[in-house]
């Protein structure tokens, strides 16, 4: 179970790291909508390993298949099922680590719970699996475009080097002109060579990737348990290496005074804005025209070049090789996946929303 | 739609502040469970208004009222009701806030949302929604317990006061002997004047809830959606006045590096454990044996005795005045609320955890 | 589990026969609807019992209380609860059936499956349960009305006796008429004739429930497994003591040819109609905009006055007495149930339906 | 929506007629199932089209590719998907038909409920889509054989040809004898000879598809509302060209006293029995341990070999012409479906009752 998000824009996805590919079928894609293959491959070609020389060196192509539920270009209303063939899975020798428990990876855990597990570069616990979450979120994000939402994120944390700015002092598209995807170029190189020297090491870092939603219109997010920012941080935290979510004031917030935080309504034209933003653009769990942001906490990813100590299968002492190429950090290829999955929540919160009026 | 939480022990949650009550429908409780009606107004009684000098000084009894679904003392297996009845709720007057938008409550979302909405004491975006979660929670906390599970949260920041000290140092049960709920004397005492002084000053303060449950069984939890985290995060975040959640090591994880941060497996007699738990006892989504920890940050709660300028539904301006009386911080009162909720996602885990192996 | 109906326009049932009531919670129900205390007392008048000579004699009044959800007479989008209290529910004694299984009950297969079961008076698999749903359908019904949805249930056989008209034949609403609810006076005579004889001598008897539709939209349906006339079919076989489901030609139509069966398309000023309808009004699993009919067999009921061999939960012989009251057939009070759950389908398909285009 | 099916074991299916493939994603089968890929191919050949001279003469061979979830022959607990490829899908011209109504088809009701439809042989709306049925069918029999439970169905009426005999005083087994699955030598010749003529004459005749579960431990379903027998009805209305399901007594109990149809319970050993069978298995929505049995109603399929007159999506008068190949009467065919969608309901309901006691 738990493979599936969303509920009138429900994806299941399914696949292994290194079975057939990884897929997903999207149930309840309005009908009518233009799938834009081109799209679809801009972002997964975002995610895909490889892109550059801090993220991991594997190579694979990712493109996609789409499986059913278009015709003439467009969607049909029926089930729309996309396809990334893995390429060359079958080569590789994992006997080194098949029966070997990897450290704070899910090796242990699967083992245990389902009593046996595809060892195979972790198998479905890969971050792999993410791949279709960025193609159902592309088609999601074409949702979204028409109803002029706007979704974009970025690197604002490596390690223990952050981003100064706000939000709205930079021009987030610029995220995507560095390899690290943070739109302020003097901090990004700090980040990329803090990534690089981290890698040249064998090791991992940590990271926050920051996310901005615009034009969302009032009245997304449905009371009391699927509170749009509960619905956010739900699927935030179902993306690989996530430690944390918090979105407006978060847990700076905290320390504040109600009389600060408080954000005051006032009137712009016809409209009715708030004075400040720090409910994050959400109030009651429902979003009330301002921005929507939030904050990601990726941990260091797990796999590193080093040999650890851990335990086989069998309750045996072992050591785990490190050896193969890794990704150093995470974060600018989680950029797109954050934006897949804020896709996915928000185009669901809209369908749903359309049934709440008479 | 939003007012189900669970898949297999699932609960609906009914009523407004200031309606009949507020209600909860629980469907998936298993049959033969004792049903300890003391235990349930125990959980209620640290949730209620009025416990002391630093909480609201409202006092409601919050007794409750079980409709269905227990025979001869013990769950059926069918729909288990509760009610708890408001009291007195039809002798206030409302009008003075009845057109106007309280800066920072769901006075104005609620009003776009379903253009109209219960101006009396926030209707149901009130928190008085969340006894209906703590009798609820009560109920599946004596489910845990018959397995050993133990959940226990406790207040671990005020403000700018930080609790200094590892959960591992304190002896948690010991939060409940003082009313803030933070389980180092000194500490609460600290908080205890701050939370003081905000409520004579008018105004309130934020804070942090942790929570740390111990003694789940390996492999609860479901990926790749339902991650055992992602569900604790969806939980809390649901919670009123909730801004961040983290687990494990959270946002601090992510300065670290991945030699630092992966905690090694090792054997404890012939069980395989972890040397360190920076994994916050959940990897790849499924509990791994180890305790699970995480804190939950909650704003400063809207409501202060101070005026502030706002719109009203005809889009004029106007003040909101500050009168009556108000909780100048929440956290001592959401320890409750963060057992409860934390106590429905594992009894939903343990349960769909059953069906994972043949 | 099971006791939750509906994905968009949710509701969940709970209570038992002999406990404190039977209730009902609403998630979904749109805000801004006009909710009818009258209509839906009338609807739970037409389920109650003791309505006439050939219905139990038992009186239960059957009134009801709105426990949540609608302000100022309309419903506010938030969850609309009712209860329908029970009245005098603890002055019988049960003691003789309270462990004795009686024939063709639920007394066996919910001690079975449960470990316990409220014995009194069926608890749980009583059809009182109903009346959640006779309450909610009467909402469900003030939705459709406002969309030209007409539904119209009646009687059309009692054991042996069939009404032979075709229901266009007939004014249906004058199945309101008389006691059995069938509408065609003749009939209608014998059939009361038919079940006050077999009341008198102690025993029940079986019946058909038809049901027509009317005036609903092209395209309310979800393929392929939610077919609307597979929704239809799992709502009413939800029904206490139903043993069947047809719609269109049903059973009938098996003895059909295509050339007979297929229901031509044909111009109707700019609307496409059919020249015949015996598919009932949906096609591949979607409303065409003719009329739906169905039909529902109900068995005879399980409570008679006769003694009857059986077992006790000791597994020893035993006999069940025949004593007290009882419905010597249930299809003319499950002419409100039937169209209670159809409303309850409609409006959800309705909902459904508003995200399938852009 | 609507694609999905079943709570704990669920299927998603995708795909249509005449683009790739047909597939289909298990989420929730258990781990460390043995998958028998013969097994799943054996039930596709009974589905397939052109298997004998009274099935359509169109060669499909139904072959199909494992995509995930199964790691060294067994079930990993993860998302088990499966294609079956579509075979030279592209070579037809459906010009004739792109634009035109095909009587008693879902040609009109996707078109207008969608804004397009995939005009290839019905798209989504194939009962080719029930071979990714069948498929995930075959591995719920795998895991119901575990548990001794066995399903049979088989044809028991072809037009007004009925079989006579009970299921009880047949050998189920032999209805593989012969090519319309009719487990009555003679009967079965009858019905071949009537599909046959109407075949002849470019026509189609309905059937009744009649099932059989035996060995189904007490306790299965969860009333209210998902009885075993409302989710085996959900299950089976939702197959193409359904027009009908009773299960038990079904529409002939009717007819009957209480008197005769109450089972009387009595002690077989230290098991409690019933000694008659008109509940059909199923008491209160739970399994009593009793045989289920029940009948589905199949119409004559809408597709025939003559010239009818329609109407097409400009609203213009026109004749669709009757050639190619067709399938005079798919009960033949039917069988495996129902055999598949009834193991995945009893599945399900086998998986739900694991958490129903302590």
């Amino acid at each position: 179970m738990g493979n599936s998000f969303g509920k009138l824009f429900k994806i299941t996805t399914f696949g292994e790291s290194h079975g057939s590919g990884i897929g997903v079928v999207i149930d309840g894609c309005p009908a009518g909508l233009d799938i834009d293959e081109g799209f679809i491959q801009e972002q997964l070609d975002r995610r895909k390993p490889g892109q550059s020389k801090i993220t991991t060196q594997r190579k694979e192509p990712d493109g996609f298949q789409i499986l059913s539920g278009v015709f003439e270009g467009k969607s049909t209303g029926t089930p729309l099922a996309l396809m990334i063939w893995n390429q060359d899975a079958k080569s590789k020798d994992y006997s080194h680590i098949a029966e070997k428990y990897r450290p704070s990876h899910a090796d242990f855990t699967y083992q245990e719970k389902y009593g046996n597990r595809d060892y195979r570069g972790g198998g479905r616990s890969s971050a792999r699996e993410t791949a279709a979450r960025v193609a159902a979120g592309a088609i999601a994000m074409s949702l979204l475009k028409k109803h002029g939402i706007s979704i974009q994120a970025y690197v604002s944390q490596v390690g223990s080097i952050h981003l100064q700015e706000a939000y709205q002092a930079l021009d987030l598209a610029s995220a995507e002109n560095n390899i690290v995807r943070c739109p302020h170029e003097e901090t990004a190189q700090q980040m990329i060579q803090l990534i690089d020297s981290t890698r040249k090491s064998g090791d991992s870092i940590g990271g926050v990737v920051s996310c901005v939603i615009q034009r969302a219109p009032v009245g997304l997010g449905e009371p009391v348990f699927d509170k749009l920012h509960a619905q956010l941080g739900y699927a935030m935290l179902g993306i690989n290496a996530v430690k944390g979510f918090e979105y407006g004031s978060g847990f700076a917030g905290v320390q504040m005074k109600g009389s600060q935080h408080n954000d005051l309504f006032a009137k712009d034209g016809d409209a009715v804005v708030t004075k400040t933003n720090y409910s994050g653009g959400i109030q009651g769990g429902i979003s009330n025209g301002a921005d929507i942001y939030f904050n990601v906490a990726f941990k260091p990813v797990a796999t590193i070049m080093l040999d650890q100590d851990s335990v086989d299968q069998h309750g045996e002492n072992t050591v785990v090789k490190g050896k193969g190429r890794h990704d150093p950090c995470v974060v600018p290829r989680a950029v797109p996946i954050v934006e897949a999955m804020a896709a996915l929540v928000m185009v669901d919160a809209l369908l749903l929303n359309k049934s709440v009026k008479l």
